[in-house]
This record gives C-alpha cells, structure tokens and sequence, in this order.
C-alpha cells in the first residue's frame, strides 16, 4: 500500500508540536524504546493524523483531543514483518489484519508467491486492491518464481522478464520477492536472467531464498543483485551470511535452530542492523495462538537475544531493508504505529495503535476493517475423479511384477525403487507403503492425477487432500486406498477448493478454500479451530514420526524447485538432475 | 548521477563469483572491514566491472584479468560524504574529485546551493551535468534556501514550491537539502510550507540545518518531514538530536566541538545507525593539506571514536541515511568503492577504487578526470563602482553629526548604534571602526553598494572583497578607505567575481572565480595556494581575534537567514525580526 501524509496534516503537527494546536491523541506517561540508541526514556507522545508530531517530556504538553494514560507501560515501534505469505493463515488479508494488528505487527513485506501461481497478474493485483485501507500496512513484493520449478511444474501462470517488468513498474510493487530458484541464478540460466535483469532495473530490493548456500554460490547469489535472506539453517549460516552483506531474516517457524542462531549474532561485536525478523509461512491455528512477529522476538529474547536489540530487528532494521524512513521509530516525523507492551521479555502487547489510530487493545481489534471482494472464481478447473483415477497403471503387464521408481523420505527425499505386484494392470502398493497423487488443477495440463509411492511415510489409514501444495498449489493428496483418494479430492473439487481428511471411507474434517484454492472466507477464530481439526485428524491417520517430519512437510513434499525428488503434475521430478523421471523401471 | 549496473556485468560477475571466468581485478591479501559486524576478517576481493563480484577466502580464486597484492593492508568502503557545498573548495567539480578521491571518498551529498543562488536551475543542472562520468560519485540535492532568507536579500534566483517541484521530479535529485530558514519551518510560512510540501510529496530524503533547535521546536522540524542536522552545537545537542530520531551528521568544521560530541555519544549503549559524517564547506588550502572525510574521521578516531564504528558512520551509516543499498559495504553485489588503509587509527589512504578502477594511489589521482564546460557568462551584473559609492551619505545633512546604526561583534551580531561626524553630506567612519559593503550582483536589484558601519572588527587597514558570500553571493567588502573598497570591488568585477585583498592602496592577493563568481578554474594546487595567500593577506590587513573570528566569518557575516543584524543587498536585517532597518537613526 502507497501512502503519503498530506501536507495539510503536518502543517498540524508542526503547530501541534509547539503547543499551538492539541494533537489528536496524545499517549501520556509512556515508557518509550529508543531502537535508535537502544535506550528506554519516560515521554509523552503526541500524534496528529496518522503521524507522530511530537515526542516530549512527560507532561510538557498536555492539550489533546484525546489522551490516553499509559502507566508507564513501554512503547515501541509497530513491528516489521520481513517475509511473509499470507496466503499460508488461509485467511483473506483484513482477517489476517485482525490477527496480526493486535499482536503488534503493522507492517509485513507480503509476497502474495500462492496467489500468483493460480491468479497470475490477477493475483498480485488482488493483494494490492484488498489492502490498501486496512489497519496493517501490507506491502507488495512481486513474485519472482511463478511456477517455482519452470519445466518441472505447471501452475496457474507464468511470469517471465515481461510480467516482471510490468509488475516492477508499479508504485504498489515495492521488490522481487524471494529467488527461490538458486539453481538457476549460479547457472545464469535465461528464464532467471531476464526476471533478475527487470528487477534490477526497477532499482527495487531484491529477496533471497538461499538455503545452504555457501562459499561461491553464496557470492553468486548476491552479484545477481539479491540481498537478503530468510533460510537460514544455523547459527554459523547466519554468521555467514551477514558477514557476506546479506539482510539476515530469521524466521521463526523453526524452532530448534534459533538458540544456535542467537548464540552465533551474541559472539559479533555488534548486532548489525542488517539482522531483521520474518514469519514467512505460519499455520492460522498457530498464528491465532502463539503469535506472528511477537512470537519469533519472544522466543528469540528467551533464546539469549537482548530484548531492545530483538524490537530493533523487527522495528528500525527492517524498516531500513524496506527503504521506508518513515517507519520504525518513535519519534516526531515518522508514521504513528506503535505498540504498547506491559512486558518487554515476554513480549506482552496490551495495545496497538496504527496510522495514529488506536486499532487493537488486549489482544483484540478494536476497529472494524474491510472487506475486499476476493476472486471467487472457481480455480479448481478439474472433475471429478474415479478410484482408478488413483491406481498406478503399468502399462502392458496384466498380471505379474514390475520394477517401479519410488520417493523415499519426507522431507529430505531420495529416490528409491520397490518390486511391486501387477493384478489387473495396475501396482498393488505395499501394504506399508503410501501413495501420493498429484492434481494439475489449473486447466493448462491434463488434470489426471500423477501418482507415486512413497516410502517413509508409513502407510497412510486414510486421504488427505489439500488444493494449497507449494508451489504451484495443484491438488495433492497422500493415502492408500483409492477410493479414499477420490473421494478427498472430489471433496476438495467439489468446495472449490479446501483441505480434508478422509477416514474409514467418510471425510472427517475439512475446511474450504473457495479464493484461489487457498483462502478461507471465515473468520480467524473459524479458520483457526478448522484447521486445528484438520492436523488432528490427519494425525490419525499417518504416523508423525520423526518429529521433523511435521505437517507442513505434507504441502512441501512437492517444492520441486527444492533438490532431489519430487512429484508434481508432470510426474516424478528430480529438483537437482531437472529431469523427469517415469514411474515405471521396467515391468519383470 | 545515477548509474545501473549493465545487467550483463551482474552475469558476468555470477560466473566470476563460481570461478567459471576471471575477475576483471583481484585484491589479494586484503584484510577487510566490516562495516556491518564490526570485524576485520582477512579476504581477498573480486571485482567484475564496476561491482565487487565476491569477497572469499584468501587464495580460493586467483584468476583474474589483473591482481593486485595488498599485503595484509586494510580495505574499507569508500567514504560517503553526507553533506558538502563543493563550491566552497572553489573548483570544478571535477577538480574537487581529483582532491576528495585519493583521500578515500567516494561518494559525496552535494547541496549546490551556491551555485543555485547565482544561476537558479542552471546552476543545478550544471551540478548533475558536470558530475556524469567522474570517478566520484556525486549524489545532487535540490537546494532549498534560495534565496536563504526571502524578504531580506536578492540573489540569482528564486525556488519556490514550483521550482522545488520540478527539481524534485528529476532522476538525479536525491533530496531537498537543507532547510535553513528554521523560522519559517517553525511558523509554517507559506513560501516554505510550499516548498516543503512538494519535497515531501516526492518522497525523497529532506535535509536539515537545525542550528541550536531544541525541544518543541525540534519536534515541529521533524514533523515538517525533515530528518537530518549537521549544525551540532555540543554532545548535548548531539545526543538529543540522535534520540529525536534525526540523522545527526558529523560535521568536522568546527573541531573545538568534537571532544565532546565524541565524549557524548560514546554514552550510548550502542552508537546509531543515524550517526554519519560531512565535511559542509572546506577551503581549498585545509582541503588540499588536511582532507575532508578522511580528516574528520582522523579527528574523530583521536577524540576517542571507535576507529571502526568511525568507518561505519562515513559509510553503511550514510548509505543507509542515502537508501543506497549498493554502497557503504565491502560485499558481493555492491558497487567496488573501496578505501586502501595502511593506518586505520590516522586513516592513513594508500589507494581508492571507485567503480572497480583503481583511480588514486598514495594520495594522487592515476587516472585523468573529465572536465565539462562550466557555465562561464559574467554574473558579476554591475559596473565599475567609485569610492563614493563607498562613502556613507547622510541625506539633509552636508556637515554635522548623525546617529546611526551599526552592528556590533563579528560572529554573533548585535545592533548597535554610534554617533559620527558628518563632512561634505557623508558620514566619517570612526579611525578604530571598520565599513562593509554588499553590492548587489545578479542584475535583479539596484548594484549600489548597501552600506554599514561595523563594530568590533577593528579597523581594516586595507579592503577585502569576494563575490563568494553565503548565500545570496552578492559582493562583500569589508575596509575603512574608500577608494581601496572601491579598488577591491571593480578588481572583482574584473576578474568576473573572484577574491580579493587591497593593501597600501594596491592589490596584493587576488583569485579569480569566473564561474558565477565562486569556482576557479585552476588546478587544486593553485587554487589551495592562491586561497592560501588571499587568507595571509587578509589577516595582514585585520586583526584575526579574538581566535573564533575566523577567516570564515567574513562570508558568513552576511548570512541574513541567521538570527540578529546583517547587511544585505537590501540592507541592514534583521534575521530575528525579519525587518529592514535603516541606517540612518536620526541626524542631529
């Protein structure tokens, strides 16, 4: 979202701060956090419009049309969020506000990545057009990996130099959001080339996805003009890649790296101001319960990080990254969003005021926000399917045993191969194996399910099906019986799109996704609690073992633009070789 | 000016960076600082084009088109200087390069407001013109202040809102720079709300001059959408500027300030990312022997700054400050400015890179600069004057006495009145007082010499004339005898502006600035030695105390935005009042 002060306002503020006029709101016996000088002074704080027009000594001014007393409670800048996708909360953006807003984050750095491969263009400027007058600033990046494994996937748009180029030139684009595609910046390969060369043209910040990157690659990487980074995978990771120029974006969805990754910043001589905080891709269950922005600062204070240091990541560092001077402070000049905190260690927001607005207070918006007419045009362009819709065929074997290519893994995939029976022309999948089935579900492939067998999942009681698979979110299901298997995706068909849970032949759980596929039209606390059921009841029916192997590894098992194999809706993919491997090995 | 990187360097540097081509140069055996840890980490860099393509381990990569052995020596970004009039140094800007580079900066903010108060637009596109292909890089402010102070003086040009609009909406103005006329900020006056609106609607960084501001007034600055002050005053006036959330730049021209300053901000838990540096206006002679940047940063290291966090407010700090993430790091990606230090304590520069090229060496320039035609019409628009014309009439009285206005003390002015004897309807200025002139010069006022009576200075045994007076730049002379002012000024005006000192009734120091009346066209080394000698002089034919009533103080004293009495070109002013006074209290 664009905006700019009017003039007539700071005319306001410039008489306001002098005492010639009362602020609108003026916050009276605040603590404030300096993330400047990393100081805690006792101020007042006088707003006119939506900006701060005057940070003062306690008392020095006291004519407001509104005063609101804070007791001493700290205030701090609004936070950042560095990396987000929204579409991963599955709510529509003014409900993503509403959870967001009253945990202390006003601003994210939104790359709508899962609306741009089904929406295209339309995508990108649905994120722009429903944000533009609520109280969480969104802003816009333009998806650089549409589809994220160009030939090895097909998702519902295509963005070259040219869509880049168009999307670069608009005002409400503020970057290229994150080059996932590392492979094919170090190999310069002519796709990349030219959406980096429109970007860096633009003259706007680049994101990075540079996970593992190391040494060459890592330099590499940022000679294409891409400068920061939320991958990070370790403490000496971190360390490397800040030293190598990068802005560090530490993510907080996992968990167990961040005390390496505090323990590593502690050793430099200085927190440097390119270390700043992001989300990325957070669970509206999670989200709802623990936190966004608040969550990773909490953690990262309890992991060892200096509390003011933690606020300053998410406050002045990335409103730096962001080229936006007028966010990230408290002070006189700069926009008025700022967040009221009873504890500092735990993070505890009692109240969020936006835009020189008091939007949220205890944890819950005070105000209401809009809606944005979501595209609600069916994006599930495929019918229904049959049980054999889910058999592997082998071609040419009646009866008999075939040799067939296996994914092997969950996360960190291998490729394998079983011998499997033949009967009436199709593989009997062991009884302690699974199968996945991919979708295409755009309309610009053939919409028969891809299938595969994978090992390490242990055998699946049950379907899962879910129209929100990174990155070209085409259905993906996982099971075994392949009744079960049609019968999740023609629930998920048949509700435009959505997330369910099959078990002992009935659904058990599900939760529509009528916008694109992937966005809910409930409230949060509805989306919330759906899909809490929903990872319950997918717990019953696949085993979650090792604990790694996560739910969110369900919707990343087909990140082909990821190394190793992959399956998606042109077959078996192999993320670091780029080919296309075919089920079958041999029939025997 | 404004560069890209050609997008096939970027391609060429990802390859480079992998060891799939050479570098175009290798630095070998640096050590290197990081401005953004705070570390000095050994490393060797490679550079492709104008871009540093990889900083790696030392010896992981040696083919390269060129190498050059450093020998453990140390490499810092090239330094950045937040605000500087390069008219002051009174050469080309091309000139200016050839001092600054091989000091070690690399990029300069450059306010032309001196060149804008003669020539208007002109002067400013001059200044981008002129700057295209040097190997500094100069980043160009729209000037703010011209005239500095409306209503009391006349100089060259006028911006208001609509000229501030169009310089603001070109690709090569970069910020409104300094606002002077903290007044009329205060006051919201409508010329300066005019030109403050159209900057703030541009969106880009507006600089400030917030002299002595304090408290409300402070406040109502930054809320006018200013955030940065190079005018600091002490430690105290430093720490409240960083904690109001301005961008303080150092500025090295008032060294008696800087202990404390250093002392000051050496309090704080952690020296801000808001805390830079500048140079503002140096001589020729201090610039050629002492530095700029490098100078201020020796300065600052031996009142007690940390040598590195120095480095890092001369470079991140200011690309911060600048939003030019491709400057201010020794990193992959940015542009190759770099600084060669045998000393870092004395910020010892053996060799600057700009743009990838090596273009000094042991404090010279090894590569030609570009001259481009300077702008060379005469703007000294008056005719030859006569001593009478340097004689103060006093109208209705042929012989007596008058009471009459003087200003009193040389920095910090005070009205004062004296009586005099009237002979031959002029006035008889005291033996132990002193005269100044300004003479109108731009040809959009009367050229007759406005005249008063001063205090304090003792008696000029000689005259002193320069059209290089901040900031309309009209002519100044300062002098007792008549004919010797009307000698200094017509040897101005012959030389088509310029500087000048009479002794005996002869010229003994003079420098010519044919270009608008402030830039010479010699070489760096005539210039210094020729200021150089005009300074001696000057100090021969004045009594140079008490010690802050500098050389400096001469152009200064008629710098009307300033608080208190000052001659203009239309007269005795008062910069508090905002009234004309006239000379003439009352003949008796």
């Amino acid at each position: 979202m664009l905006e700019s002060i009017p003039f007539a306002v700071r005319r306001r503020a410039i008489a306001a701060a002098q005492g010639r006029e009362p602020f609108d709101l003026l916050l009276r016996g605040a603590r404030v956090a300096d993330v400047a000088t990393l100081e805690i002074r006792e101020a007042d704080i006088g707003i006119v419009g939506p900006m701060i027009a005057s940070v003062h000594a306690p008392g020095a001014f006291s004519d407001a049309t509104v005063t609101h007393d804070l007791n001493g409670l700290l205030v701090t800048p609004g936070f950042i969020d560095a990396h987000v996708h929204v579409e991963s909360s599955h709510m529509l953006p003014h409900r993503y506000a509403e959870v967001v807003v009253p945990q202390g984050t006003t601003t994210i750095f939104w790359d709508p990545h899962e609306l741009a491969n089904v929406l295209g263009l339309d995508g990108i400027r649905y994120a722009i057009e429903a944000t533009r007058n609520l109280p969480l600033r969104f802003i816009v990046q333009a998806s650089s990996c549409v589809p994220a494994a160009p030939g090895l996937e097909i998702s519902g748009a295509d963005f070259r130099s040219d869509e880049i180029r168009e999307l670069m030139s608009w005002p409400d684009v503020a970057g290229l959001a994150e080059v996932m595609d590392m492979r094919a910046v170090l190999e310069a390969q002519p796709r990349m080339m030219g959406i980096l060369e429109a970007a860096n043209a633009s003259g706007k910040i680049i994101e990075g996805h540079a996970r593992g990157l190391t040494g060459p690659g890592l330099m590499a990487y940022l000679a294409a003009g891409i400068s920061a980074d939320h991958e990070i995978t370790s403490g000496a990771d971190a360390l490397e890649k800040l030293r190598a120029g990068f802005t560090v974006e530490i993510r907080g969805s996992h968990d167990y790296l961040l005390p390496d990754v505090v323990a590593a910043i502690n050793t430099l001589p200085v927190i440097p101001t390119s270390l700043t905080v992001c989300t990325d891709d957070v669970f509206p269950d999670y989200l709802v319960e623990f936190g966004g922005i608040n969550d990773v600062l909490r953690r990262l204070i309890r992991y060892g990080m200096d509390p003011l240091q933690a606020i300053r990541c998410a406050t002045i560092n990335n409103a730096i990254r962001l080229r936006r001077d007028d966010l990230g402070l408290v002070a006189a000049g700069r926009r008025a969003d700022l967040v009221v905190l009873s504890d500092l260690n735990e993070v505890r927001v009692e109240a969020v005021y936006t835009g020189g607005r008091h939007v949220a207070q205890g944890g819950r918006m005070i105000v209401p926000t809009t809606e944005t007419k979501p595209p609600l045009d069916n994006t599930m362009r495929v019918g229904p399917l049959t049980s054999d819709d889910f058999r592997i065929r082998i071609p040419g074997v009646t009866n008999g045993r075939a040799l067939i290519q296996t994914i092997k893994g969950a996360r960190f995939n291998a490729w394998s191969e079983i011998e499997v029976e033949v009967r009436d022309g199709f593989a009997v999948v062991p009884e302690d194996l699974s199968v996945m089935a991919i979708v295409h579900r755009h309309g610009r492939n053939d919409p028969k399910p891809q299938l595969a067998i994978i090992e390490g999942w242990d055998r699946w009681r049950g379907a899962f099906a879910t129209s929100y698979s990174h990155d070209s979110h085409n259905l993906i299901l996982y099971g075994h019986n392949p009744a079960e298997l049609a019968l999740a995706a023609n629930t998920v068909i048949g509700m435009q799109g959505g997330i369910v849970v099959v078990k002992d032949g009935a659904v058990v759980a599900q939760l529509a996704y009528p916008v694109a596929g992937m966005l809910s039209l409930g409230d949060p606390a509805e989306v919330a609690a759906a899909h809490k059921r929903i990872v319950k009841a997918a717990g019953e029916i696949c085993t979650w073992q090792p604990p790694y192997r996560t739910f969110k590894a369900l919707s990343g098992q087909s990140l082909a633009c990821n190394p190793g194999p992959h399956l998606t809706d042109l077959g078996l993919t192999d993320g670091t070789t780029k080919e296309i491997r075919p089920t079958l090995i041999r029939a025997m």
